[in-house]
């Protein structure tokens, strides 16, 4: 493990806030924060950030879909677009922002990456992860009969829902960690990878859109990082969330917080990916603000999630 | 200068042959058999791939222009889009062959990769690369009112042109080395490189798409290679082209070869990449076809490119 390796897992804000519209134009301006951010970070630690894919897969397939003149293309190819949209803007604006804190002698790269799942997930056979717009329920059901689709309630509205199954191994791996051990700032496994499944000693493609946390839990424990940071919209993982009793959990632990439920489309999965990372490795997680990155890594900001210290609380 | 180290330039009709729909599938189908004869190079050579996006980078831009909810995105993000697809469905698909052809020790990854070019390059003034489906006169003339396109000839048809700057710099070249030098076989550098330009120290994206064999030849001279082969749909660069005079052109050098004009749109930029790289540099180029890939690299088939053999010319 390096005691200097972190991986940063950027949430969907970092490039579109909520409500904000999906032009180009409001996610490089976005981004630029969060590379500004992560800059800060670059010249005292070896970075690996990935990020959500969410608005703009949602986009490739709605434009998708307005083009009559050709198929829409499956979930894995949007991925790919979308990861090769996302890492661009990403790495151009560390790139710049690199420059500008005088650390010319460290690359900037963006890995197109596939992440296995299995073929016999049982994600697939109950798609749960909504994509796309909101629509009522007729004209959902119209969509699911044209394209195929799995729909589900999700509010007073229905959307199109996706399978999101457990992602396994990062194809890319070995590549992404020489860039790393080169002391490259590597953007990688984007929207929880590109899925696919392995059919022998093949890889295939899959519709599905992987939890981008979960992956990023996995790619911090192949690169043997001591820190996994999941960077959202919130200050602090809450105790009773969205309750008037609610909480701040400021420091914790896998074992304290895996007592309480959270949020299954959104905390659920950030608060399993950081106990996962610190219950597989000696590392430790942090999940809170990408306004507050820095403190966040440092242990300062955010929930912060340690092993168990067995020490202090055995009798 | 590696002896084994080539850069392979697959032309557009590695994914959509001139009139086939642009469907995934369609290309899915079309990567094997590029895949295929790339795996038989890779046991002996050093491999770096890049790759057109013409018909891939205009798809997107026809399906965000049919959806009106987003404005369209500019040519350097669907650019980037368009390396994430393509670069995706080719990894997979060397990985699926050389893990058939028994070479596991072998990465296989993409990397996103963006080319500077000059900001004043008179290209901006002249949009002449074609992108997209090829329409009739009348239907394309229709579209450039309605979108604001230029457009322009293409053999029999018309399609959408945009502008095409030289490619100057290869943004990630290092990153991309480092992964050669180790074994792996790089996909780099799609559809001439995301377009951007240097100001100051910064990066910006701009709208264009710029030739991919230029950017391949630039790429070749970048790594070392010695070999720079442009894979496309005819078997040889021909004087007098399109007459009855026509005649297939075996071995040649760069200086006999610039003595011919060719196509502007197609097969002059191929020429005009092939000999830069053996006049900047001690290798040989071919262009040829897809389909004899492994003879095209061996020197046995296409026009093979070397420098002038000084020796036997002189008085």
């Amino acid at each position: 493990m390096s005691d200097r390796r972190v991986v940063v897992a950027l949430g969907g804000n970092a490039l579109l806030r909520r409500g904000e519209p999906a032009e180009a134009e409001v996610q490089r301006r976005n981004v630029l924060a969060a590379a500004s951010a992560l800059a800060a970070l670059a010249r005292d630690h070896e970075l690996v950030i990935t990020h959500g894919n969410g608005p703009q897969v949602g986009l490739l397939a709605l434009e998708a879909d307005a083009y009559k003149a050709v198929s829409p293309y499956p979930l894995d190819v949007l991925g790919a677009e979308s990861q090769g949209m996302i890492g661009y803007l990403l790495v151009q604006a560390l790139r710049n922002e690199f420059q500008g804190n005088e650390l010319p002698g460290r690359a900037v790269v963006a890995v197109l990456t596939q992440v296995a799942v299995a073929g016999d997930d049982p994600a697939f056979a109950h798609p749960s992860k909504p994509i796309g717009p909101v629509y009522s329920e007729r004209e959902a059901r119209a969509l699911a009969e044209e394209h195929g689709w799995t729909i589900a309630a999700d509010g007073m509205y229905f959307r199109r829902v996706v399978a999101s199954p457990e992602p396994k191994e990062i194809v890319e791996g070995d590549s992404i960690e020489l860039l790393v051990d080169s002391g490259a700032i590597v953007v990688c496994a984007g929207g929880g990878g590109i899925p696919v499944v392995r059919e022998g000693r093949r890889l295939r493609g899959v519709e599905a859109v992987i939890d981008k946390d979960l992956t990023a839990a996995l790619l911090a424990e192949a690169l043997g990082a001591s820190r996994l940071v999941l960077a959202t919209d919130v200050d602090h993982v809450e105790r009773a969330w969205g309750t008037p009793a609610a909480v701040p959990i400021e420091q914790t632990t896998p074992w304290e917080l895996r007592r309480w439920s959270f949020a299954a489309g959104s905390m659920g999965p950030k608060v399993d990916a950081a106990c996962r990372f610190v219950e597989r490795t000696a590392g430790t997680s942090a999940i809170g603000a990408l306004s507050e990155l820095a403190a966040l890594v440092r242990g300062d900001a955010g929930t912060q999630i340690a092993p168990e210290r067995v020490a202090l609380t055995a009798p």
